[in-house]
């Protein structure tokens, strides 16, 4: 396990897994770092349902062409929430949503275990698949899985812009 | 600091802050985590405003009833995104933002820096504020300082719902 900052840090992109299941107290306190995650007045307005076992994976990983690692992952989290079409909604759901994922995918890289995000294009498959209500949707998946190019460590070049392009003191 | 998990655990909304500043390295700590977050396809969209200054934050903690607190905070970070219509895309922001923000979040609570978001109604006060270009908006702040009640520690009690309410494994 690290220091905070170094997970912050060394959390990547991972899309290559190895094959090797994540054991059950891991994934719970990924899954449980997620639960915990701040939303707008505690609505809590997600669902997060946890596909393991190979060609389950596989099947899910149909639902769109930028999700083949999930295909190789240990376990992918479908991030479910309800579907609303107020676009103020959708941006407060996706906002709060992003802090879940952003706290799993943290509490991953602790452990060693690489994440990647898929979109979701063919709701209708990911329905089927996870057999969620009507009335719920799902746009994100979250891949997990040990690296099978290199272990996970604070990055010095991670592809952002520069600190100061970023950052405006006092005002723009 | 804290190891990763404890911190996770740690992070509670802190609307009370003690007149305390935040050194200026740790404050780039925050930034950092927040800079580093993942986004769709890397577009980054987004930049941070940091306020700090008591007259300043007053002035800031204006643009919502509910950001009273943003006046009593040691600093303030905007998230500042482009202006869009398209409710998809609105939503993908939305989803960055909340990642970068609870990795600013988490970076904080390592610190033992507290955080608690603010909406923003009064968006042409903060614009005026902030001095942002009319192509982009604000619709966040996250408030840091040190917590004038209680240190941040690991929480027993946070008010969510149950673990097995929230994951499904396998499917619905």
């Amino acid at each position: 396990m690290m220091q905070t900052f170094d997970a912050i840090r060394a959390r990547r992109a991972v899309r290559l897994y190895q094959d090797r299941p994540i054991p059950q107290e891991d994934l719970e306190r990924i899954l449980e770092a997620g639960r915990r995650a701040p939303s707008s007045v505690n609505q809590q307005r997600w669902d997060f349902v946890v596909v393991t076992g190979r060609d389950r994976l596989k099947q899910l990983s149909r639902v769109w062409r930028g999700g083949r690692h999930v295909a190789g992952s240990a376990a992918t989290v479908a991030l479910v929430t309800p579907l609303v079409d107020d676009p103020d909604a959708r941006e407060s759901i996706g906002f709060d949503l992003g802090q879940a994922a952003m706290s799993m995918m943290i509490a991953a890289a602790d452990l060693g275990i690489g994440s990647a995000h898929s979109a979701v294009r063919d709701k209708d498959l990911c329905r089927r698949l996870l057999k969620y209500p009507q009335d719920r949707t799902c746009d994100y998946l979250i891949a997990l899985g040990y690296p099978d190019d290199r272990p996970i460590k604070p990055l010095r070049n991670h592809k952002r812009r520069s600190f100061d392009d970023v950052v405006h003191k006092g005002s723009w």
